[in-house]
């Protein structure tokens, strides 16, 4: 199933290149290195991320907590009239709960973001790729978010929550940004943002799984191909993940009634002590089994979602639709569950809390539903289907709950089909929750199965965590944070190998058939996405192929009349900066051209005193004899000279029309210019600045010029016409460009953009 | 302490300018492409892997039993001695035996291997960060770890281990690329090399702690400011260390009686169940006090260990006193540890196992020592100086154990200094088990005075991990893998947030006075690595600073002649390749030029057809107007060709003169070559090649010419005489480079080495 032919490149247009990119990168400009750094600019930062963790952890253990009361609140509703009254007066109690929490769902989603539909996993992963998706960070959809899963979940959709967790986290990282804390205003920039939504998706995962680790790896592996990660963020995030965890810890204590202090690391979803089954060295073939199945059912997934998302897009054209769309599954699942246990009416088993086999068990027979069996008795798969999410796990896992082979086989019938078919329907929705109950539940059946017909040594509520494990890699192939999950949920280290084992072999098996299920979403909503290598189909393209020519560029004094006439004509974003001799010097962005402009920054206009020209002495040579004299200033120069010499002397020479590489300390000068860093590190949104809010400065103006060597990214990359793609795709990658210029003999010939690119890569 | 003045750049001439560096980077060469690849060879390096992590399990495991009998037996020869005779009687017996053993330890070293004395972790990261250590990664070198590091320890020196391991598993991991399976052709280049030893590391922590994922983030850290670290990999290392932590699990339940088959991830260190505590929100009070107190411990020992490394360098010039510094610690050691516990002779415990408190206690209380205490009670020091460290972890961390204050203070004024100073001698010798050792003492003394002091409510037991976590942190800073190697090692989550937040305050206060103990070294051992940043103290130095020049290079039509020349009289390794306009087209390095050499590989001696010229037709554009006709081939124009015409076109077309951007596809034309892709691949040894090896073969064709298009790596990076250090550093960094042209109006006028690079940065 997998495509093996060879793609044709360049593509055909597509919706990406409607795609904006991101400036991850600073430009590492004159003025970039008169930013305000130090111990408490490095304090801000970690209190920053210190706030991100927290309220992530808070906000992940309020929703859960009230996700938690709607689920009960609905099925204590319906127990009564369905013992007392009739089983058709239970359903409609049932169903009519249901529809009006997923009513409230969907027109939320589809009215007021439709942006939020789905996980948010692979925006996220677009956007660290660099890629800019106004709306998807933004107060909408974290609303949309929130609550929209909160009324799907309530409504008794078959999906999961982490992917959705890992988003709000992320909104929340970003927007806090925004906060009006002053300061924040260090870290306003795509940098910082990228960080520090990094920070919150680590959160999110962490608070929603107790797993710090395992949250930090989440945010590597969506991460993954870009470069960005250095090892400091790594030790940021897990600190923020840590503190999320620890916040959600102490709110948990609370609920629970063990007063304010009880530390325990418990994340909103937890198996927990639930499990403490050591295995066997054969039961590693049943292992290898579980896996291929996992794999083979994962594939399933994965094709089957895909092809569903194909036909939404060709039918489901209407708001109407999408919300009919949305209630057919609501009642359909309903319905399902509802009479589902009708079926396996003989299955009662005595809840026994007399014989305390263990403290976890008396804690799980609270959760025990009764649907239709008698007093003291309860029905596996009505518990199964009527408990909050987290609670099922930890009765799947627990190894003295009864399931007979009627349930656990209604219970995957039921959710198997109902999570492929919801999630990508016009509600917020997560994947990995609802295949760790498909996991558990098809692991525990396959180890009743061995335990019924192989062998009796074998427990099946050990089989249900390795089920887990190889489903959610048969499809989400994010593998090492999903052991690292699975380890730090189950918290046992005895579990470890035969979790990786069954994770590798769905992983494997699963890849054989179908890319995963995050690849497959990527491709299909067209996300620009820079992988490490270029296809072979396009290996033979070069640099000259891609260019875009002519280029657009200034003269490091450029005239505003010429500025002006670009910066309204084209909506190019980055612009070579070039000497007399049309060298290439530089490379400015539009934004900092804005700024530029709106701060009236002409050339000669800071200078506050008048100096004599100064000759400089011999520049630092130690390697070479080809440092000739130049007019350039040198440290040691400047070291001689008291402050205000030094002043005027680095003034002259910034004036200096002759000298074109100027890379100079701006430190001493700092209070003479007329615009600091924090004037280009201020930008509060992402959208492209207009050209409107700069026309009347450049009206005044045209008559005077610019000098763009201070604010434009000096020493810029760029590459020859004969350079291969591949080399193309490395620079691009490792130095998180936008634009590349392509310059032959010392002249900029054309300019290569992150689509142009795109445009002649395989999406994965 | 730490230097905050700005060193003066360049650094004056120091040790690390003997160091070569390693062409970590594969050539991207026309005939790299050429090279074996899909799932066969997948599935062979997936098996280099497994029998890396395989192997690496086995050796740790069978190496830690051997210990552990090792110190067992000597405790048990003067046990006996000391009760029946006389305590003199027994010193003699104690130190004869530890004199024995240490002078084989010491002995071994310097007359083997001098270079395996330490631990290897700075060797390793040095290594890691592309320099070349001959000697490091070799079997005189593994057998000097491996049977000194044993008998250090069974000398009873207070040092640890997990560093040797590591490396242990690094050099298995080395030099199984060299093992006489065929597959392993594929793998004997620097880049493969360089993976299994990172997954060697991985796998030698991972057996050490029972700890996958720690030791994956174990060589994460070590290798981090360098960026070779691909997702791809981290699963790899991920793979390697759970198949070593299966092996030692596997043997481990071999030994213990359990049968073959018992799966409990256990690694040789394992604090395990012996640990079942909760904590408090005040307790974290306790908690960041220990922290603070952790870092500065961690802070002198860096200190002092630092100042011992200058004054050996100074005065132990001489294998004697080498020799003689290490048999007085093993003196002083021992004569410490064997009367101590007579100081505290009155603390005696009843083992007491009547009253089954725990299982995990019966099993402790088989490792008690009685030293003079009578028949049924336990002296605690010399239980906790008597026994294997493995077992030592879990008797401090056990809470049915008791300490009184003297012995935990004795145990800490032997075991922290007698640490620092053991550490650099001429041993094998590592650091984190010790530091581990130390902080467990210490938490356990800190948690004594609390609950004798302050509140009764803390269990000394349980602050004993978080003092490892800090001491540990105090002067390692692998903050991130410590983490999770702690978390692995306790197997108990709830210890997380007290241990991530010890560590946390441990490393900051640490870093206030001191860098880390591997950072000192790295600088002590003047090792050359390339960091993220260029200091201030060079930023304003620029790439025609740095550069050496003249630069030898050659025509892509190279005379042999010229080729022998320079090959015999200069020691570069790279070299760039022009074009008839001497425009930089290329990159060549020495190996690649001996090779082709040493095959006989002359321009146009691979033609075995004859051919007609053939003008191709236009390339293939899509952006821009300025690509032109130009006389070279397009996919287009090949695939409409049979095989035979298309063989004929490219090999007219390889010989032509006058083009020379080769960049072709060589699949069609393998067999028609002279040398493949294996004969570069092949090389068995680090050392630079001779000359000599090829001397005979120049002298014979001193008329013919080399034409290196197919063979040079193309597109390759270089920079402008103006660019700054910082981008020098950044494609020096991200493209794992060793030479960088330095190319003005399209000439190369210099080249910059990663040496010359070095010498403008600070170690660190």
């Amino acid at each position: 199933m997998r495509s093996r032919t060879l793609a044709i490149y360049p593509r055909p247009d597509q919706e990406f290149k409607k795609r904006e990119s991101l400036d991850f990168q600073l430009q590492r400009s004159a003025i970039y290195k008169t930013r305000p750094h130090g111990k408490l600019i490095h304090f801000y930062k970690w209190l920053s991320y210190f706030l991100c963790g927290a309220i992530t952890g808070i906000v992940c253990y309020g929703w859960e907590w009230l996700v938690e009361e709607f689920v009960k609140l609905k099925w204590k509703a319906t127990q009564p009239v369905l013992l007392d009254d009739s089983i058709g007066l239970g359903y409609l109690v049932y169903i009519g709960i249901s529809i009006l929490f997923g009513a409230a769902a969907s027109l939320l989603t589809l009215y007021l973001e439709p942006l939020a539909a789905g996980g948010g996993t692979t925006e996220m992963m677009g956007y660290f790729n660099g890629v800019n998706y106004p709306g998807v960070f933004s107060v909408k959809t974290l609303i949309v978010k929130i609550f929209g899963l909160m009324f799907a979940i309530a409504a008794g959709l078959c999906i999961g929550k982490e992917g959705v967790l890992a988003h709000i986290g992320s909104i929340i990282g970003y927007l806090l940004i925004y906060a009006p804390f002053g300061f924040m205003k260090y870290f306003r920039n795509n940098e910082d943002k990228r960080d520090m939504a990094a920070a919150g998706t680590a959160a999110g995962v962490a608070a929603a799984f107790g797993s710090p680790i395992g949250g930090t790896m989440f945010a590597y592996e969506v991460a993954a191909p870009t470069v960005f990660w250095s090892f400091e963020l790594t030790w940021v995030l897990f600190f923020t993940s840590a503190v999320s965890c620890f916040f959600v810890n102490i709110l948990a204590s609370l609920v629970e009634g063990k007063g304010f202090g009880e530390i325990t690391n418990s994340g909103v979803i937890k198996f927990g002590s639930y499990i403490n089954d050591k295995y066997q060295l054969y039961d590693l073939i049943s292992f290898g089994i579980m896996g291929v199945i996992g794999g083979v059912l994962g594939a399933i997934f994965c094709f089957v979602n895909y092809t569903m998302g194909k036909l939404r897009k060709k039918y489901l054209t209407s708001n109407l639709r999408k919300f009919g769309e949305t209630m057919f599954y609501v009642i359909v699942t309903g319905t399902l569950m509802y009479f589902a246990p009708l079926l396996v009416q003989d299955e009662c088993y005595d809840v026994d809390v007399t014989n305390p086999t263990s403290e976890d068990y008396n804690e799980i027979s609270k959760k025990f539903q009764r649907y239709l069996c008698p007093d003291g008795k309860y029905s596996p798969l009505g518990t199964a289907l009527f408990n909050p999410l987290g609670s099922v796990f930890k009765i799947f896992m627990n190894g003295d709950t009864q399931f007979g082979f009627g349930s656990l086989a209604l219970y995957l019938i039921i959710w198997y089909p109902m999570t492929i078919f919801s999630y990508g329907t016009n509600i917020p929705a997560g994947l990995f929750v609802s295949g760790i109950l498909i996991g558990c539940g098809y692991g525990r059946l396959f180890g009743l199965f061995v335990s019924s017909y192989i062998t009796s040594n074998v427990k099946p509520s050990s089989y249900a965590v390795v089920g887990a494990a190889s489903i959610l890699s048969g499809y989400a192939r994010h593998t090492f944070s999903l052991a690292i999950i699975m380890m730090e949920s189950t918290e046992n280290i005895d579990l470890f190998i035969p979790i990786v084992f069954a994770i590798m072999v769905g992983y494997v098996v699963g890849g054989v058939f179908q890319k995963s299920i995050y690849i497959n979403a990527v491709r299909f909503k067209n996300i620009p996405f820079l992988i490490e290598t270029i296809p072979q189909g396009s290996s033979h393209i070069r640099a000259e192929d891609m260019m875009k020519a002519p280029v657009s560029m200034f003269h490091f004094k450029a005239p505003v009349k010429e500025v002006a006439e670009v910066l309204s004509k084209t909506s190019y974003n980055g612009f070579p900066v070039i000497n007399t001799a049309k060298k290439l010097i530089g490379i400015i962005s539009r934004d900092y051209l804005m700024v530029l402009l709106k701060n009236k920054v002409f050339a000669g206009e800071f200078r506050k005193d008048d100096y004599s020209n100064f000759n400089s002495s011999q520049r630092h040579s130690l390697n070479s004899e080809y440092v000739k004299e130049k007019k350039t200033l040198s440290r040691q120069t400047l070291d001689g000279l008291d402050k205000d010499s030094r002043k005027k002397l680095i003034l002259s020479h910034i004036d200096n029309e002759e000298d074109e590489d100027v890379d100079i300390d701006l430190h001493d000068i700092k209070d003479s210019l007329p615009v600091t860093w924090e004037d280009f590190n201020h930008k509060f949104n992402d959208a492209p600045p207009s050209f409107n809010e700069v026309k009347d400065v450049c009206d005044q103006n045209m008559d005077k010029k610019m000098d763009l060597r201070c604010y434009m990214e000096h020493s810029p990359h760029f590459v020859q016409p004969q350079d291969s793609a591949q080399k193309v795709l490395d620079v691009f990658r490792l130095h998180h460009l936008r634009y590349l210029p392509v310059v032959d003999k010392d002249q900029v010939i054309g300019i290569i953009t992150r689509q142009d690119l795109f445009t002649y890569m395989s999406i994965i």
